[in-house]
């Protein structure tokens, strides 16, 4: 597995597990609402997805994006249809969105990579 | 047509036209390129104008919305999906996002009857 | 009851119910948590709405620092204490939150007139 | 005077005098510490008023963009000049800055009809 | 002394004595009165930094809430009490706020383990 | 070269090829347009660049702050004039800006540093 993708893993793990052991409900229920929220419904998986990477790119958070990009890449978002969200990001968001595309087409780089 | 969708295209036809009349050489181009953004590719039109409500609607930019919502609503985006992409954008962006969506719902609404 | 604070009231309503009727099941999930999340805890009542409060003036959203202005008045939060909360916004946020200081400070005002 | 600049400063004046009235110290202090930073030094009062415009247009505050179009105005920036600013923030922060470019325009337009 | 905790302050200390040594006096004022806004007031200090912890947390910056963590530790706030305010934060700022929590999570544990 | 100077730049430079490299032509038009926002023209360079350094500042973007540091390094902006756009920049946006002034600050330094 690449480096890159294990290391992200492993810490949002790691530190999951250290804040839901501390049972704040709110929480606990904002994270099981996440989930529903990416579930097949009038849109598919994937459109929803897409919508999770986008609006994540546009808001600048990194490790949003690199969750929603491999979930794009185990749902089947091909290179030149995530290229078309990056594209779509830059200019609903601008030039401030450049840095995080490189750290996006990084990890989606090595998404590729691991899966070999 | 609905009094609130009227006015929101009239005052942008109108600024837009000031804006351009300064021949600004990059906001032309940049205002070429959005819409370019929209254009059929890898992913179709209604997939793209959903990325970009989603984008809007985490950016809390009541004008960006109101516009894909046209956009939406013209490509055939039922409101079961609509309330869908909703639901990412107050998830991705939290309750601060919940202002713009009765914004957002109150310009669907309108939509649906300036159809009439 | 002062015309400020009524319309922001009316408004709101309305346009709750229409997002309910829609029945997205994530937005109502959502509506209940946010409900949730300032119930008496670990914190009093009091300390979460001026949390609310100040999370909102930063993040620039009139219609959320009108609502925890709301809150906050009927729990005996004083006007000393509710300009040391804009202290900390506009200190924090920087002078882009003197806009939206100047809207809070006329609906706080309005609120003491609203219950006279 | 033209309407739009009268109403926005009236406002303005209005709910400084309510905020300055509540003696918060730190609120004051802020204020004179934000006279202080467009202060001739450096930099000229000229190019402070655009670096304050350029940040007030990417964090898309109306209200503190207006205050800047005022003091650009009466500092002698040219149009030319200011859709050049326009275009730098318009490409920093997106599309996203296109209604409040609108906005800003339109004030700009007032600023010189005021004059007449 | 937690290695993490350590090179926070450490790194914070050596580049606020590059700033200072320039002599800039607005941005000397701005930092003595950041100190003075968490000052004993008609809000105790504790509370202050509550909602200074929140606003950082909402607007997501790292080094603000790590900084804010370590005052809160210092005057007495409990974890069950930090994970109400990380609610809020989540709640009004959205899922974007996670990956910021996750790293707050970890250093509120190493500021315990750094008392020991 | 400073150390953190040719970090930015390899990367910036390595991700930028392997972005290019995928032909999306809305990302490709971007960067051109991005480019000519800061050519001379009714405005000069330095001060286009200054618009977004401090544009930047108030966004947060550390590597798009150090873009612009190293584009006003090179066309002469003293360490005077910097520290008001820093000023600027910090009243703007508020004390969230600080930690990113303390990258930007270093990241000067090594840029004097640099040229030696």
């Amino acid at each position: 597995m690449s480096k890159l993708v294990e290391e992200f893993n492993d810490y949002r793990t790691r530190m999951n597990e250290v804040i839901l052991s501390k049972n704040n409900l709110v929480m606990k229920r904002l994270w099981n609402l996440d989930t529903n929220t990416y579930e097949e419904g009038a849109l598919d998986k994937k459109t929803k997805e897409m919508l999770g990477l986008v609006a994540s790119m546009v808001l600048r958070c990194d490790d949003c994006i690199k969750y929603h990009l491999g979930k794009s890449y185990e749902l089947g978002v091909t290179t030149e249809q995530m290229y078309e969200i990056f594209a779509v990001a830059n200019i609903v968001g601008g030039t401030i969105v450049i840095p995080h595309t490189r750290r996006a087409a990084e990890y989606w780089e090595e998404l590729q990579t691991n899966a070999q």
